[in-house]
């Protein structure tokens, strides 16, 4: 029999019909699903390790996640099973075995998230399963103005709670940008070393306020600066929402081929 | 009250949970759909016009309808009343009135569409509802240099029946070609004065054979040269496929303003 092995996969999700990332007794989310996958291949753990854990209807392309299993077919052979045995809004972008001891949350530098934002008087049927509608245009420029005020390190309790109870709420932030990806469509890319609570959709939230004109660029540095617990803007809907990426030190990737 | 007044609106569509667009018996569709929103909103006609139907599964970013209505209080005012009323895979792009005698189907000159693929070993949670997926990436110069075959007025019993039994299979196809519009992406956008029936998706179908190696551009000449009856390769499934636009002569564009 082959011998125990941990193996890391990046894994991708159409957050929709989820519950989010998490299990939770009687609700449909991505641990549970994946877990169920794992045990018809022969996964005998207790809990799946991931790197980031995403709200009810938050989106993934690039969840880090990671568990122990006695296999010995191959990593590509690995994959295909999962993907027959996972349902059709979860997949396995890339699986690879990984050291003994690595952990996809742990061992994490960086998260990236993307926010997409439609720009309508109307809804639209085709994009509003990925993106937040707006209108109208905002005022872009003053939206990057303000994130710019996001980047280094800084308290932001202003604007998410600590993932545990009386951890600190500090952060370094790398970039906070928006994009126009297309005509009637902005993007904002957010990346930290690791995230608050809502943190990226009470950001988003804010940050349009800014681009409405409800708040000036020297309101949000102020917001920033004095930092009131939970006084950010409102978050925004989770759907524009997606976990981009989770990047890891190079002596973590081992080095088993992905794909 | 408000006399009767013909409208044309362009509506997209998520394909996904819809028959097709055409009315059917016990089926949701999007005719049937978008005919009881319009019911609530006073409508008592007894079948909305429409530029293209579409199958099941198959998507809309650009479908054209056409129906009389005594509204009288402003074409924005009735796309956010259907909007009200619609489910949320249909939405209203754009709505305007239009002349008494307008046909969305008959005045139509030209109908765009795009066929979307994904190209992975490995299928895409985020990515399966609007493309589908093949592997490996197939030879694109070549697809278009068959494509371009496809280009002016010519018989296709081959590819695809009249929509209309006994009624003619000659089309005018203005644009057949391939785009890799992203590194593992490729989307084929065919236009043409009108379409038989499942054409695009065995267009697509029989080009992805050219792509493989599987017919070569000569092979793919002389299928439309000697046009055997249905003889073209398979059609591919509907999800890749969206209606993304039906031009109109000048002088069937109202004045009415759009949104």
């Amino acid at each position: 029999m082959a011998g125990m092995e941990r193996y890391q996969a990046v894994i991708a999700y159409d957050g929709t019909d989820f519950f989010g990332f998490e299990s939770q007794p009687g609700r449909r989310t991505v641990q549970s699903e994946f877990e169920s996958a794992l045990k018809k291949v022969g996964w005998q753990g207790s809990r799946l390790l991931a790197g980031g854990r995403t709200d009810a209807g938050v989106h993934a392309a690039g969840q880090v996640v990671a568990f122990d299993l006695a296999w010995g077919h191959g990593d590509s052979a690995l994959q295909a099973a999962l993907h027959g045995r996972l349902p059709k809004d979860i997949s396995v972008v890339r699986l690879a075995g990984a050291k003994p001891n690595f952990h996809p949350r742990f061992h994490a530098i960086k998260r990236c998230y993307r926010y997409q934002v439609y720009i309508s008087p109307w809804r639209n049927a085709l994009a509003d399963r990925f993106t937040v509608r707006i209108w109208p245009f905002p005022d872009v420029d003053r939206m990057n103005q303000a994130g710019r005020h996001m980047l280094g390190t800084q308290d932001f309790q202003a604007f998410g709670t600590a993932p545990r109870k009386g951890s600190h709420t500090r952060r370094t932030v790398y970039r906070a940008e928006w994009v126009i990806s297309a005509a009637n469509r902005l993007e904002f890319w957010m990346e930290a070393d690791a995230f608050l609570y809502r943190m990226v959709r009470r950001t988003v939230g804010t940050l349009l306020q800014v681009g409405r004109g409800k708040k000036s660029v020297l309101d949000f540095k102020r917001l920033l600066e004095e930092n009131p617990v939970g006084d950010s803007g409102p978050a925004v809907p989770p759907n524009g929402l997606c976990l981009m990426s989770i990047a890891y030190p190079e002596d973590c990737v081992c080095a088993g081929s992905a794909s």
